[in-house]
C-alpha cells in the first residue's frame, strides 16, 4: 500500500450536514467534551437518566467551532448502550453537526450506530485482531468511518517504523477482510506527552508525515495529550496542532471551548491555503472584535 | 551542491557571548526594533545625535527574549555610516547580545563591521551580482556571517523552483568567488503576505523544506511579513513560525516584545526536541506566573 500522492477524503454526515475530512479541506475540529469521564455530577445525572446537561456541552462545542461532536457515555454501572443511544437521539435533536460515536464497549457502539441518522465516525479500533473483528463489521454494516490507533495487544510502539507497520496491518485487515474503504479509515497516530520524553514530538510528526506520504490516509489525534503534565498546556496545544498540520494531520479531537487553540487552527488553515481569500479569517476577526465590544459594554 | 543530511551551524558572537544558529539548536530570535524606519521622533533624535532612545529598545528586545539584536540606522539625510558605528558601540556597552548589522548602504555596513567586537551577522545580500561584489568581500574581511535573499535584478520569484535556483547562485558565488563558508550563509526565503495570495504560505514552506534538504543551510525571515494587511496579525505570526520551524526555519527577525509569538517559538522548540526535559518551558512558565502575580499586586 504505497499511496504516494493519493489523498483520501472522509465524509461524515448527520441527517442534513456533511463534513469532509481531507488534505485539501480546512482542518476538522471534533469537539470532545460530551463525555462524563472525570465529571462526578454529570455522571450522577446520567445515572439518574437526566441527560439535560448534554445541552450545555453541545452548545459550548458548537459555539466554539466544532465540526463534529465526539459523544462518549462511559458511566460506570450503567447500561452504556442504552445511554449512548439516548444521548445520540437527543443530540441529533439539538444540532445538525455529525457525531463521532465514542466507546470502548462494542454493544454501545452498535446501539449508537443503530439510532444514528447519517454517516457516523466510530471511535475507535486498534490493530488488535479481536477489536477489529468485533467493530469493523459494524462499521461496514452501518456505512460508517472509523478511527484506528496503531497499537496492539503487545504494546504502544514508540518508533515511527513500528507504528507504520501497525497502520499497514490495520489497512490490510480493514480493506482486505472487512471491505472498508481507505477513505473511511482515520488514523490516530498517538500523540504522546512531550513532558515524559522530549523526543516524542518529532517522532509523532515523523509518523504523521509517513502516514500521509505512504498511505494518504486522514488522521486525527487527541490534541491535548501532547501537553499532559506540563504547565501552560493551552499554549503548547495551540502550537502543536499547526505543526502537526504541516505533517498531514487533518483533524483533532479537542475541547473547542479554548479559543486560542481554535484560533491557531484557523490561522494554520489560512497559511496552508485552505481559506480562500482569507475570508474565514477576516470574518472571524470581525466576529471576535464584535464579541469583545459586546463583552465590555 | 546537494547537502542531503548535512546541517550547518552559524556562529555569531559579541565580545563575550556566542549564539549558534542551527537545526539542532533552539530557534534564534533576532530582535528587530532597533530601527528608526517609520518612527519620526526616533529619527529626529538620531538626526540630532541623541542615541539615548536606543537603550529602551535594546532593553525591550532583550527582556522579550532576543538572542541577537538587529540594528538599523537608516535615517534619511544623515551620515548613516557614522550613526550605525556609534549605535553599535553604544549597544555593545549596554548588552552582551551579538548584533545583526542591517543596512542597504555598503559604507554603513563596513563602518559597523569595523567597530564591532565579535562575529557579526550582516543583513543582507541578494542574488544581485553588484550587491554580492560589494558586500561579500566585507563579510570575508571581517569574518562575519551574512543573510542572503533569493531575489535578483529581475524579480522576486514566487515559484520555489526559481528561488532555489537563486539560492544555488548565491551559494556558488559566495563560496566559489569570495571564500565564504556554507555555515556563514543564512538564507531568507522571503515570506510573502498571505493576504495577497493564500497560496504563498505553502510555497514559502516548500521553499524552506528544499533549502533545508538540498543545501542544509540556516534560514531566517521577517516573521511579520506573512500577516501584512490581515487582522489579528500576532495570532497569524505566532502560528506561522512553528509551522515554518517544521520546514527548516532556524531563526527569525521579529519584534520580541510580543509575548504570544515568543511563547509559540518556545513551545515549538520543546515540541521539536530542542528543550531538554522541558526545563526552559517549565522555568519560563514559572517566570510568567511570577510576573503575572507581581502585575496584579
Amino acid at each position: 500500500m504505497s499511496g504516494a500522492s493519493v489523498h483520501f477524503e472522509t465524509r461524515i454526515r448527520s441527517a442534513t450536514q456533511e463534513v469532509v475530512i481531507g488534505r485539501n479541506h480546512r482542518f476538522c475540529l471534533i469537539g470532545e467534551r460530551i463525555n462524563p469521564t472525570g465529571r462526578r455530577i454529570f455522571q450522577e445525572q446520567l445515572r439518574a437518566g437526566d441527560l439535560s446537561a448534554i445541552e450545555r456541552d453541545v452548545a459550548a462545542q458548537v459555539v466554539g467551532g466544532a465540526d463534529i461532536l465526539d459523544v462518549n457515555m462511559g458511566v460506570p454501572l450503567t447500561d452504556e448502550a442504552d445511554l449512548l443511544a439516548k444521548a445520540i437521539l437527543k443530540i441529533q435533536g439539538l444540532t445538525d453537526k455529525p457525531i463521532c460515536i465514542d466507546s470502548s464497549v462494542v454493544e454501545a457502539l452498535e446501539a449508537g450506530l443503530s439510532v444514528y441518522q447519517g454517516r457516523a465516525l466510530v471511535n475507535s479500533i486498534t490493530a488488535e485482531d479481536e477489536r477489529m473483528a468485533a467493530i469493523l463489521p459494524l462499521v461496514k454494516k452501518y456505512d460508517a468511518a472509523v478511527i484506528a490507533l496503531p497499537n496492539d495487544e503487545d504494546e504502544i510502539p514508540m518508533e515511527p517504523e513500528k507504528r507504520l507497520e501497525l497502520v499497514k496491518k490495520i489497512v490490510d485487515v480493514a480493506t482486505g477482510e472487512y471491505g472498508i474503504a481507505m477513505h473511511d479509515l482515520v488514523i490516530d497516530p498517538l500523540a504522546m506527552p512531550i513532558g515524559a520524553d522530549t523526543s516524542t514530538g518529532e517522532a509523532t510528526m515523523e509518523t504523521m508525515r509517513r502516514i500521509r506520504d505512504e498511505f494518504g490516509l486522514n488522521m486525527t489525534c487527541g490534541a491535548s495529550n501532547v501537553s499532559f503534565g506540563m504547565p501552560e498546556r493551552h499554549a503548547l496545544n495551540a502550537t502543536f496542532l499547526p505543526m502537526a498540520m504541516t505533517a498531514g494531520l487533518t483533524s483533532a479531537i479537542m475541547d473547542c471551548r479554548t479559543p486560542e487553540i481554535v484560533l491557531a487552527v484557523k490561522a494554520a488553515d489560512l497559511l496552508l491555503g485552505h481559506d480562500e481569500w482569507g475570508m474565514s479569517w477576516i470574518a472571524g476577526a470581525r466576529a471576535r472584535k464584535a464579541a469583545e465590544g459586546a463583552g465590555t459594554t
